[in-house]
């Protein structure tokens, strides 16, 4: 099985590699235009603990929006379904009505993983825990079994200088009392989380905890209970792709989350994570490699939740 | 194990009945008011050909917007993925937005489980089809292998007769063009299919489908290829609910479709289909005792796709 | 001063003249496209009943939207400021949103001058009148003193056979219980009196019921209070020209109405109405030669009510 | 004539005695909810220079919104019609979809009397100005021949510690890049120039500009050209009033403006200007005995522009 597992992703990098050049890196700030184009990886860890892997797999990428699904499992671990009184738990339809969606919803997002979901995730944070971005950085750390896991200042500073769009949100949740904090400590915190810097083998071990029960593999620690293990890979399968969670969950099959930097990690319960790294990122912000290499991987596997 | 399903079922049945008086039946159409308000069954048929029941699970009921799904299903066996082109698979976010949604994206509806997107498929299927109503029905008795389904056609004439905002919706559609046919005809078929009646056990039956990778058990027909077979269930999974897609997703954790007349089917893929019957419905529109039935089942059967 | 605005006219049929090519002909209606688009005309009648004219303005043309202020004259002669009570009196704002903001606003259309609030208007002369059709234009044919208009009945069946958006808006009002007809009726006669054909005089000799304080000049007939004239001229003024209605309000700066057969009708109160044709239309629907001979009227009269 | 004016206003304020508790003063901020409720003011100057008055005419209140037109026409006599590449002369429609209107023509606020739109103005004012807020109110000073007025710090202080909403458009309109300069100094700018406090006589000198086609009374200064005055008499009409502009266009009749602090200013172009003052607001934003006020004062003189 093992060998399997392995000549399979063989197989999957060799298929993605003509796609090299497709797409575009994000570039709506200069810290991540920065980035060589051409890099692909991927890593798939099994709930035996076993790890396969191909390409750039061990470097680090900024996994930006990735982190919001950190950040809700640890206010989960934290207060539990409470979070879900402040932020809900369906799709939110098409970005462009964001604004209208929350101003006709009194304030409350649509759910945890779009921005001002986030927001009010981060927020909660900042009031349950003592240095939150200290602990937070712990957490991820713990999850991926890796003490070196960092933020990136100057991505974070980038995001802070041209992040307009998320002031206006925060300050929108702030106008309907949905964010308790300082504005500016929220945005602070919530630029952070998404300069966090991982490989595809951080993201794929920190995610095992959601193949797993809601108990962090290396350690036997339970973080989540099942039913919350459960609620958070719902909502990735049913939101974690912005615009194209329904295509993402037709080709992929499996519950996931992307990020502009150009990861995707995906679950398949009771079995892996996996994930993977491609910048170049299509029209609606996945990773142009990174979707193909999903789609291929469970093709090949047969192994999709439908 | 077919002892274990039927014990379930039955516990089942006794855990939701305190449920019998929660919610409000459907009453936008006079039709579906007149409903006996208590009435609960529930049939679940494994791809092994076994079934098990309990309660009201034999009677016919309206399956409204559970036909949705049959529509889709037949369009997508005539024409394939070309029906994409006319409507997306993406969710629809909250439906207060609909209009504006069906304007801002030049009228393509978010997904064919939506009113509108099931129009075009209607349209299509008046397109495709010589004798479309007669077609579709006979399609539905094909699936659910019995011969005795038929429409209710007071409920198609009340529903017309009441359907203003679906008469609007078709004729924004059709100043779209993406309505090809006249729009009497196309609310016509769309009214009739949403009027078609059968039991919890033609549901299953039908929906083994699903489950059986696009082949009717009865008969060994193929209906859809695999594939299709998948991007269905994926649409039922995040689009299936309308407002509670996510949190049906969450709770039982399998793709399924929902109608006003409380009828719910879901599909356990290669393993099972599972219809329930209880009129009284929530906020959302979903059937009280059919959501907690649902959830229960999964729960005790540990047979979520999460 | 009769020498004087005849001048005045005359010099403005060849100030626009080279506007002549400018702007396209309406071609949402194939009846509508035939016209000759290299048409003007222009007619001003003062409140001593002199007439000055230029250009076509003896010719018919189908006055479309124009059409509204007289539905709108006639339903306050019948049941007064009551109608306010179905439907608003503030500007709509841009025109994308109409139906987003008839659903928010739960079926109150924003003002009588647009689409849904002139089918309300519609709705109730059908309560009120016995033969609605016969009366109105016997209506119009009072305040212009012409017994010869008519119906368009091809342009009204053309207005049916494409007015999708239109039966979309009417059956949306239906479904607020804001139009209480048969939603068919209610088109019917909407389409019938947007198809009314009129000259540039008969409308100057029209709308001069608005500059005399809803007095008949011909027949000293009241039709309307002082208080209902004020208003009616706030509302054109305010509301009379869709997306431009600032910006006539501030080239112009009188009330009026545009319709998109290219007529402009304004009024400056107490003094006179004036009333001008030209098919070829701007971005936003208004008349390019009608908005500029405006425009030089009122500076070169120095009447603006500004 | 004088005699005559002077009993008018003696008598209206007669008459809207009994409003005296109708309403509520604005509370979103506190220091606006310490105003004494009771107050009522009422000055008019004619373009003769003759000054009639009654109650609480020469106190001073927060103008709030009415400094938006005194922004426009200093950016208007700085820069021109220039200033309309940024922002539109159309009415908003309702408020509701502010943020939605605002994606969807992206960035440019419908109008310059609207918050996104004076935000616009302000981030031009401080382009086009060393000494931003110093030079402004000299421009306020000079308009209403009063050297005393002035910001009230503490008001603008409460609008920066609650302006969440203020903040939120600030930042959207800079994410569409129509805010030039620090988004805070932007806020800092349009809450303190909302903060100005002037008397009811102040504002009808001031206002004295727009009857007077753009000339400063008091030192025959050219302010804006007699088109300039025009649009901004036009815009007023429009967009003054923000959801109540159709009806104060109709019950008073007057181009104008209102502000949350109670105040109305408004012009009868070539005859005088007029500013009322009254804390107790209705439902829309705007005084209670200060619209009455006005509807009586066109009323009794039969000066609407209508």
């Amino acid at each position: 099985m093992s060998y399997h597992y392995q000549s399979v992703l063989e197989a999957i990098r060799s298929d993605v590699a003509p796609l090299r050049r497709a797409g575009s890196v994000a570039n709506y700030i200069p810290e991540l235009a920065k980035i060589n184009p051409n890099k692909f990886g991927m890593h798939l860890r099994t709930i035996n603990g076993q790890d396969y892997a191909v390409g750039n797999s061990g470097e680090n990428f900024s996994i930006q929006s990735i982190s919001k699904v950190f950040a809700l499992a640890m206010v989960v671990s934290l207060i539990g379904e409470k979070i879900f009184e402040r932020v809900g738990v369906e799709p939110s339809g098409s970005s462009f009505n964001s604004l209208v969606q929350l101003e006709y919803e009194k304030g409350i997002p649509r759910n945890p993983l779009i921005n001002a979901g986030a927001m009010v995730v981060c927020d909660v944070l900042i009031e349950q825990l003592r240095k939150p971005k200290k602990e937070i950085l712990e957490f991820v750390r713990l999850l991926a079994n890796n003490k070196k896991i960092g933020y990136n200042e100057r991505v974070a500073a980038s995001e802070k200088t041209f992040g307009f769009r998320n002031a206006a949100l925060a300050n929108f949740l702030k106008s309907f009392n949905n964010i308790h904090n300082d504005v500016g400590d929220v945005l602070d915190l919530y630029f952070h989380i998404c300069s966090i810097e991982m490989s595809c083998k951080d993201l794929a071990t920190a995610f095992l905890l959601f193949a797993n029960h809601g108990t962090v593999m290396t350690t036997s620690e339970s973080i989540l209970t099942k039913s919350q293990t459960k609620r958070l890979n719902a909502l990735m399968q049913t939101c974690g792709f912005y615009d194209e969670a329904g295509e993402f969950s037709f080709t992929v099959g499996l519950p996931g989350k992307s990020g502009v930097g150009g990861g995707i990690v995906a679950v398949l319960p009771h079995r892996y994570a996996v994930a993977t790294w491609g910048p170049r990122l299509n029209a609606r912000g996945n990773s142009v490699m990174g979707m193909r290499a999903l789609e291929l991987l469970t093709t090949k596997l047969g192994s999709s939740i439908f």
